[in-house]
């Protein structure tokens, strides 16, 4: 079986330049502060406010209750390119120093010239050796330290911040809204389950157990010393991307979700999934609409077309028509990032 | 990927007639009350506490909390048959109902005769069809279904009760005492995880979420009515026996366990993963020395050899070498099984 790396598929490699957000730091009045009063707001308050209330008949069981979040244009900044294919270019280096021979082979003789424009270049094929060489390979625990040290000093191109400062936080807010009424809240991405794993209780409160995504083997052999290892292998298990999102909820959770939120066509099969249970069920899509504050995509509503998360106008419409919310990240959203420390 | 089926892989079909165990209700004084005083309880005991205490220089963070079971023979009976393939052999006639043909093919033809001595000598060959006809194919709904309606009508051929009532208080009670003390506690099962999350919560307090087993694939596609459905696969993505239990631990819940039970070779990985983590980690091993109550089988300390569940002297001699604890059945436990209603 091939490595599948859905999180790249669509890559672009243009970071567009857009002038830096301003944003003021606001005090919190209530739980979803950060929500401007509309649709969108009144639908998760009047999801959480029906399924919790015990008199209701769409009450829901305090252990059903499981609410599944996409990651990349989800929770955090997406465009120009996903930050883990940015931690696997960012990888190539050490790479090389440890593998010495990579430095004369293709396509890692091209990444170590950091000639953005060659990179941008670079063919899915490529790309794949690139995810294959610095996400597998290594122990589990080696990955994570990996990942660790570059969370601690990369930061995205445009607003000059770790990846881990780029939440949205509304859906911060939202995460703690439902964890406070009782929903276990998951992630359930097209981006690597370990890598996501790393970062996800620090970042979003989510342990490494409610991480659910694209997914490869691990092989349990000794080390030198005997003591035994995992090493990740460049075997997949689970893409957890369009149709993998349900299949992936079924492998890890075993329970049909209440919420759903996404923002991609990668996301409609989660959403479909979800809505198609009984009862009261909640599917919300980010629209990115903002190119002020973060970046406008679609191509729906006349926004413009990306290879990075694509929400054409053909979900749109499907939203409009299936009830699920449409959250405008211009007129919904107050507040996008959490102001600078 | 041909689907495999650990936990069948050794099968015996001959019951072995036993008498029945007598039980007197007791009054429960402690929560670990039909365990015995002994180094089995004291070694739960002291880990709880050492774990537990905030000024101990080995106490566990809540979050990081993880214990898992294995099922058959740890937490429930194993013996003669795991409960899963009788399950299997059961639904056979149902299945030739439904798809007619079968009644004249083979290994189907056999089990329908329901002749005992035939059945016991079909192949591996021969099971691993019965179990990809019986356990994939309909939609996970109508697979949870099919294993409710089995639990409710099927008992054990010895105790002529139902398999979820054959659950080892003991045990119960040390999933109990470990919630209690902040442990999540998980079942990592060389069984099919979709059949162990159909009883797992009402059994054992333990939801879905939380059962780590042998999995397959499902696929995502929609029903006549064009309604969203899952249909179980006969493609194996997780072989959760041996080496694969840690694999699955990693997959499933991307934390290394504090603490790991289980009673059989195919548990020894699991338990060597688990303690090879720093600070306090318990490993316990469950020996089948009681034929009164239940069965006797190792072949360690020269109880009889089995297929289902081996319990050999070299895995006794690595546990009292290792620091794993060796439960007695016999000697540990004041009670098997709970009383009858």
């Amino acid at each position: 079986m091939k490595p599948h790396i859905a999180w790249m598929s669509a890559l672009v490699l243009a970071a567009a330049a857009m002038p830096l957000a301003q944003s003021a730091p606001v005090t919190a009045t209530d739980s979803l502060s950060d929500w401007n009063d509309g649709a969108a707001k009144r639908a998760i308050v009047d999801f959480v406010q029906t399924t919790t209330d015990p008199s209701s008949s769409r009450f829901v069981p305090p252990a059903e209750r499981v609410a599944v979040f996409d990651q990349d244009g989800t929770l955090w900044v997406e465009h120009p390119i996903y930050a883990q294919l940015v931690y696997c270019l960012d990888r190539v280096p050490a790479l090389a120093k440890t593998r010495p021979q990579l430095a004369s082979e293709e396509p890692f003789k091209t990444v170590l010239t950091a000639n953005r424009a060659a990179i941008a270049s670079l063919s899915s094929q490529d790309l794949l050796k690139i995810v294959a060489a610095t996400l597998t390979g290594m122990s589990v625990e080696q990955f994570q330290g990996e990942v660790k040290s570059w969370l601690a000093t990369a930061v995205d191109p445009r607003w000059k911040r770790p990846y881990t400062q780029l939440t949205y936080l509304p859906m911060q807010e939202l995460l703690k809204y439902l964890r406070a009424n009782g929903y276990r809240t998951y992630i359930v991405t097209g981006g690597g389950q370990d890598f996501v794993r790393v970062y996800a209780e620090q970042t979003y409160g989510i342990p490494p157990e409610q991480v659910v995504g694209s997914a490869g083997s691990s092989s349990y052999h000794y080390d030198q010393s005997g003591k035994p290892m995992l090493t990740k292998e460049p075997k997949l298990l689970l893409n957890d991307d369009s149709t993998g999102k349900p299949e992936g909820i079924q492998l890890m959770i075993g329970r049909r979700p209440y919420a759903a939120f996404g923002n991609s066509s990668g996301d409609s099969q989660m959403l479909e999934y979800t809505r198609a249970g009984e009862g009261a069920r909640l599917a919300m899509l980010v629209l990115h609409d903002d190119a002020h504050r973060e970046y406008a995509y679609g191509p729906a509503q006349g926004l413009p077309d990306t290879k990075v998360g694509r929400f054409p106008q053909e979900l749109y419409d499907r939203a409009k028509k299936s009830g699920w919310i449409v959250i405008s990240m211009k007129d919904d959203w107050r507040r996008v990032f959490s102001p600078e420390q």
